[in-house]
């Protein structure tokens, strides 16, 4: 039996990946091209310039890496941490845990600010760390996928001082609600093509500023990572004459070209109100049902809903149901929230009121 | 414009990527499936499965990480290189030298052994080496690329003694001419998706003997690479119950699924002998219109052909018309074989003989 045939369409409202549009479908397998082929770089120069116009930035090295949103976060870190540096990670969910992570498998001297799970980042704690100590880098999520939590990443940008870097995880954020990352004053940025790019996983675009590139040039010694070594790989994709590295995932690269066109298309500011507006027909239908959001109001994410499971509800049962019944996928709760919490993702594609009614629909004829 | 509806098929005889088949096409549009569900699970498994009967091993630990092929090199080296170990690289081209630039990155104590470019490497000096001083990690290409040459694993395998560490980059070989990994004794191999599996580039299978497990288990400090940490890769692809690590490149890996099905399906020896037929096709066309091979018979792949560059031809126009005007890739040489040779790739499913009278016919219109 060839397991490819039997795959059924499923209607994605996990945590990612989320739905991809039928055009980017048709991008994704559309003759391969070799990794030095003009044709090829011409489609390459375009998803910068789109993947600039998204991230809010002209920041020259703004690229797609060769792997899912997790290699943008070793991407980050691995350019810019060196053995002993301070690095400050504020935390509020899984995300922030991998990042400190991260950071301390290349030698940080890693401090941890931790919030409660759930709510957001507290400006003013950051603040009085950053009084009482430097750090050469600050990192942040901007929307906790694990928690729904959107975390105040401008005002954070705003308190750190020229000697230091500040990284910011878009992974979940971006194509779903705005990103600045240049008015945010944010120095490195990751994400991930399939949250609210709606392509499916296998590339994370990355930006770094000026700043973080001179401080790339002063390391002591080359970045312990060959393959997403940022020296290297601007060479590749930037300049007049190429120079190979290596192979790029071609197919994905038309993927998330057509990914970003799609979303450029719609309009940045209509995909983003069809976001919300989704996002609260969601939440009214829930609420109709008897369910409650975990987070506060002001501080949700539209695209990564976390709703309280209630009691004597089996919410492992319930996901289970809704995937095989209804091929229908939604999240667990990772970590403490495992079991408290089911994750309803409304991410690019799937951010449609008709999906929300199926997956009201649904819950309503399993409950 | 969208650059993507105007992509011209092009006949890939490069070094990769290859031509890839319909049904992998096919395979790699299937509707995305979310990373933790039972049916893509199962889909995993095969892939791995599958992947254990091209490599020649009974190793668990036989995945496919979620990058190029470079990802798997990097993988390789990550996993086992502890800062100060001593690691010997056998080079007789371009990614042999990487292999040392990546191995020095992660602080081990590198040795080269070098031979000619175009020759393969000289087992009686690898053991005089190994006589002289103990190295944790032994590591060769099996199939060079950049030079077309196939180097004795097999002999090289019979000299590493228990306490060492062999590594095999098999990202040619691996589809187009036998692999033995336990045969070998090679305790890790890497491989690429868009070589001889004719699978785009986005993948790389990678294969840990029991004996390079152990060596992980026992190292000082976690890995120092998050992403393609083996430890936690192992929990996501091994088990019953499966633990999230990041998120699957989903739809490269149905690709994978389908290329090496396709593989399997016609038969690896088939396979194998179709690859030699073919070159021998091109070989002798070649001979035919005046153009010489870099390296000897007995040490030539099949995959991968060194052509000399005939004096008074500028190779790049050549290289430019046939893409231009024929929409045929060939490679450039690398290195210090830069304008001296030109590659013609011969890999999975473009080694066909139509492709080889193809590219001979436009060579002739050119020249």
């Amino acid at each position: 039996m060839n397991l490819i045939e039997n795959i059924q369409s499923t209607l994605l409202m996990g945590p990612g990946p989320s739905c991809v549009h039928p055009a980017t479908y048709h991008a994704l397998s559309r003759p391969t091209l070799g990794h030095m082929d003009p044709y090829f770089i011409s489609i390459m120069d375009e998803v910068k310039a789109n993947l600039r116009l998204l991230f809010g930035t002209s920041n020259a090295m703004t690229i797609p890496v060769s792997g899912t949103g997790s290699a943008g976060m070793e991407t980050a870190f691995v350019n810019l941490v060196e053995p002993g540096d301070a690095v400050l990670i504020l935390i509020n969910g899984v995300f922030g845990m991998r990042m400190a992570d991260v950071a301390e498998r290349l030698g940080a001297q890693t401090d941890i600010l931790e919030f409660e799970w759930g709510t957001p980042v507290i400006p003013e704690a950051v603040e009085a760390r950053l009084k009482m100590k430097k750090y050469k880098i600050i990192a942040v999520v901007h929307a906790e996928t694990s928690t729904g939590v959107c975390n105040p990443v401008a005002e954070i940008g705003n308190m750190i001082d020229e000697d230091s870097l500040y990284i910011v995880d878009t992974v979940t954020s971006l194509g779903g609600i705005p990103v600045e990352i240049d008015r945010w004053k944010v120095d490195v940025t990751y994400s991930g093509s399939q949250k609210c790019l709606s392509c499916p996983p296998g590339v994370s675009p990355v930006s770094f500023s000026e700043k973080a590139m001179n401080a790339l040039k002063k390391r002591d010694k080359k970045v312990p990572n060959w393959y997403l070594d940022i020296n290297l790989l601007t060479k590749y994709w930037e300049g007049n004459s190429r120079v190979y590295h290596h192979t790029a995932p071609i197919n994905m690269l038309y993927a998330l070209y057509q990914s970003l066109r799609n979303i450029l298309d719609e309009g940045k500011e209509n995909v983003f109100k069809r976001h919300s507006d989704v996002h609260y027909a969601l939440v009214n239908g829930l609420d109709e049902i008897g369910f409650k959001m975990l987070v506060k109001e002001q501080f949700r994410l539209p695209m990564l809903n976390a709703v309280v499971v209630p009691s004597g509800m089996n919410e492992v049962l319930v996901r289970s149901k809704l995937l095989n019944e209804f091929r229908i996928e939604i999240g667990a709760g990772l970590g403490p929230l495992a079991g408290k919490i089911i994750r309803i993702g409304l991410m690019g594609h799937t951010a449609r009121t008709e999906n929300v009614t199926r997956l009201l629909d649904a819950l309503k004829a399993i409950l």
